[in-house]
């Protein structure tokens, strides 16, 4: 995802000012007029054109308001039985399906996203179901990890950390978006609250969501001030926030140039930051598969390619082939594939364009164009389907280079000239949230292992026969991998109760009396939690006593 | 801990030699002459005399070579059966045994730190405990927390990082040793390589520990560089190290500066570091268990403060008291204990003089000296128990200051107005390892929940009537907290598995089959193995098949 170029087009007015039209921010859980440092719009993607409503740039006025309220709010949350705060995950779901036609047009006038099946049968529940997990871990408190040892009267538990900053991206409206999505859900459910910076590419959108998850608020009596949303800030704000003492821990979907910034920030104050980056996803065929199955993969590889316009964090941007007359023919079809297939919209002209220039770059660096390359003369923001080509030693001369992610319906394959030189490139690779091998079960065993072996340690996810796009909300799921794909490789954005532990610390107590524990850490713990007393883990029953 | 002043203590020599006594470094799994940039020699701290020996301050060159050799290490650990490490580890642990009287003599030569009980009978049985700790959890990988999703057929698991750097303390020539201490066998249970980087305090120590594991990894069979030590390196090239591509995570305990500084760049290149770095483990005592306990909590605290001459990262070097009668008499009688006190060594003319400099500064500040603050007239490195006391507005106005840690024998005492200025003390404190609160469990309940609610947040572990210098080693223990006490308080450095968390990433396996997951991601995991299963943790049964 990239967020850097977009955040750039905004047009902040050279006085601050404040419209009757410009949109509230929800800040100390009270939708007001921000403190404006000026304005934007959106924009259809599908037109080029401005959508009419002006949206605030916050002033720091307005970030600093939402710390003193979110430091208020953890401190109430701490005193909330977790089972309201899952009452108020629950009731978010429901509101957002309720809301859903609505909420879809909204998303699709902002991002040019499809409804059907993107939005409203991908997405929007994917969103949901997100809220739910996390409903269902607060409620059964397995995230918190409490480990018991009875004998020194010693007991540990994962905390909340405190107000948590979230940096939303471009290309999830929902499931990613600050104010409801992955993050959101996670930070919510250990009892943190969350200030949401939302992506500018889809403010109402956001405003929209941020109401229904301010009405549950409201509804399930949590304290108001745990979800607060702006819509952009000043970027020397946003590294304030990141490093500012009130704030436990912050998460960033989008640009690797941004996160880098917002990274060093939070580095030097000592404060936990959670970053997905960028990818490019490499997916390796190894030869024995692809003579068997060559149509197949490139129709499930063109089909994952051009998803969502190619604007994915998992899009397998990067193919490694050994060069030989079937990786040739593969590449033919696929290009002829990407050539005939309907070109999509991107988010913005900052996305189109930053994707013609990664293109340029691969071009100028040796790139074989086989097809697509430019801007569409249209009104709406788009960019031919494109693939260029290199040679393995091509790659070898510019790791960096071609390593570079061009975020959009782009990719670029490999022809190594053989395994020592595949396994070479495989050897260089950075860190990425995924990485596939194609491999046949009898055909490509002993290479698959050579390849897995460099691979593995290299990525977040490791897949088999199957592309990178899909992102199961699994307990197992990893979205995360090693740097620069993620800030920590220990760590995963996607998945509960795993996701939820960035947004935790490890408190223990030593010596502490019964009744002055956390109720997780009491010899009988609430219901249906699970404990590891004296190195076995146990769940307490369903209906043993929670004093 | 502080290390800082220690290391500029070294005397590079101006040209690089090599002496024929000088001791050889173990990189590769051979023991060998340093590529040298200059050699120190240790103190005796008792006599403040050089001992004989040159120990070489290694160059890059050194640094390299490990690097490369940890590598692949690494890589032929991934190999190896969880059994052999574990085999390794009991087999160094019993090794340390059989030679504990002359590595206590050792080690007391060197630090000064008491044969009986410290060394002997506190420290070594601690150290040799972890290894055990950590050779049953390679054994029954709980560490890799195992979570498969049967119907999506995604499993992730933590999996080992790679070479993991660790720089070893000053004040725990066993127990935090790089080569044997906590950080090691974590690294190494979950196999990793270790690059020690020995404390230049405590270098022949260092030594002969890295001959017992060095003769431990011929005998078990592991890789031969799995375990590599240096005994000073170029500040510069500590900084190369921990951001080095090859390095998976480093560890540091040490001083705050040196902490901060290694923090930086391992940032900068994206690679986890985990720091211990300083902290003053504030003890609130409450007024009711005051007055009815005064000379039981003097004693506990002397006794706890003077330990190891106060030279404990878990030292409660700061104390906070209502301004009353009992305070007062409280603070004249721990006074004149610390006066009748023997005064005990400290580890090097650095670590005096640092102190006496942190003193200074309180008093220069306005502290009133009740007793001590001079350096002892003695050719052994010694200054006098010191206590200082301050009002609760002196405090308030320079919380900066008044938090410097005083490493040794000193100690602050705090005398605060009335509870809402001992509450607005609580809630200026920085991030510790440890808080403690006496409080009575009638006079002091409601008193206790305010200062707890301020203290549990900015505190690792939470100590109930009890002083925090004992760190067990239990599967609960945090010896960890907010920064700056650590770099990041989700994790603790004590405690297995927990610790061993650390030196982890998160890997997962997608749609990949049976046979080609690792171990512990099948659906018969080795014996013992814990797995979480379709969110139910389950333990595979001693006897089931491991295939």
């Amino acid at each position: 995802a990239d967020s850097a170029a977009d955040t750039s087009a905004i047009n902040a007015s050279e006085s601050a000012f404040f419209s009757s039209r410009t949109r509230p921010v929800l800040i100390d859980g009270v939708w007001r007029p921000a403190e404006v440092q000026g304005t934007f719009t959106a924009c259809n993607p599908q037109t080029g054109a401005a959508l009419p409503d002006p949206f605030p740039i916050s002033a720091w006025a307005d970030c600093e308001a939402a710390l003193v309220a979110a430091k208020r709010a953890a401190a109430d949350l701490r005193a909330v039985n977790p089972e309201k705060i899952a009452d108020f995950l629950d009731a978010f779901a429901s509101a957002i399906e309720a809301q859903a036609e609505k909420l879809c047009i909204l998303a699709h006038t902002e991002t040019a996203l499809a409804i059907q099946p993107r939005l409203a049968a991908g997405e929007l529940p994917r969103t949901t179901g997100q809220l739910r997990s996390a409903a269902h871990a607060a409620r059964q408190g397995a995230w918190r990890r409490p480990v018991i040892d009875t004998k020194n009267n010693i007991r540990s538990q994962f905390a909340p950390i405190g107000p948590v900053c979230i940096f939303g991206p471009n290309n999830f409206p929902f499931a990613f978006n600050a104010v409801c999505g992955g993050d959101f859900a996670a930070a919510i459910a250990a009892g943190n609250p969350v200030i949401a910076k939302a992506h500018p590419l889809h403010p109402a959108t956001s405003q929209a969501l941020a109401e229904l998850a301010h009405d549950c608020l409201v509804h399930t009596g949590l304290p108001r001030a745990t979800v607060a949303l702006m819509y952009a800030t000043l970027p020397l704000d946003g590294l304030r926030l990141v490093s500012d003492p009130r704030i436990g821990a912050s998460a960033f979907t989008g640009s690797r140039k941004a996160g880098l910034q917002l990274k060093a920030a939070a580095d030097a104050a000592g404060k936990p930051i959670y970053l997905e980056m960028s990818s490019i996803n490499p997916v390796v065929v190894l030869p024995g598969l692809l003579s068997h199955r060559r149509a197949d993969i490139g129709r499930e590889y063109v089909s994952s390619v051009l998803l969502g316009s190619g604007q994915f964090c998992t899009n397998p941007g990067l193919v490694l082939l050994l060069k030989n007359a079937d990786s040739d023919a593969f590449i033919a079809e696929v290009s002829a594939a990407l050539s005939a297939a309907p070109v999509g919209t991107l988010f913005s002209a900052g996305v189109r364009d930053e994707l013609a220039s990664a293109v340029k770059q691969l071009i100028d660096a040796g790139a074989a164009l086989m097809t697509g390359g430019r801007i569409m003369p249209e009104a709406r923001f788009a960019f031919e389907n494109t693939l260029l080509v290199i040679s393995g030693s091509q790659f070898l001369r510019h790791p960096d280079i071609f390593q570079r992610e061009a975020f959009g319906n782009a990719c670029l394959m490999v022809q190594a000239d053989d395994i020592a030189q595949l396994l070479a490139i495989c050897g260089m690779l950075e860190g990425n949230l995924t990485g596939t091998i194609y491999a046949d079960d009898v055909d490509d065993v002993s290479l698959y292992d050579l390849v897995s072996d460099l691979l593995r340690p290299r990525v977040g996810r490791l897949l088999y026969n199957k592309m990178p796009t899909g992102v199961a909300v699994s307990p197992a799921m990893n979205h995360g991998g090693p740097f620069p794909a993620s800030g920590h490789a220990h760590f995963t954005s996607v998945g509960i109760p795993a996701a939820i532990e960035r947004f935790t610390r490890l408190e223990c107590f030593d010596n502490v009396p019964r009744h002055r524990l956390p109720p997780a850490l009491r010899d009988t713990a609430p219901a249906g939690y699970w404990q590891c007393v004296d190195g076995q883990w146990r769940q307490s029953l369903p209906n043993a006593d929670s004093v």
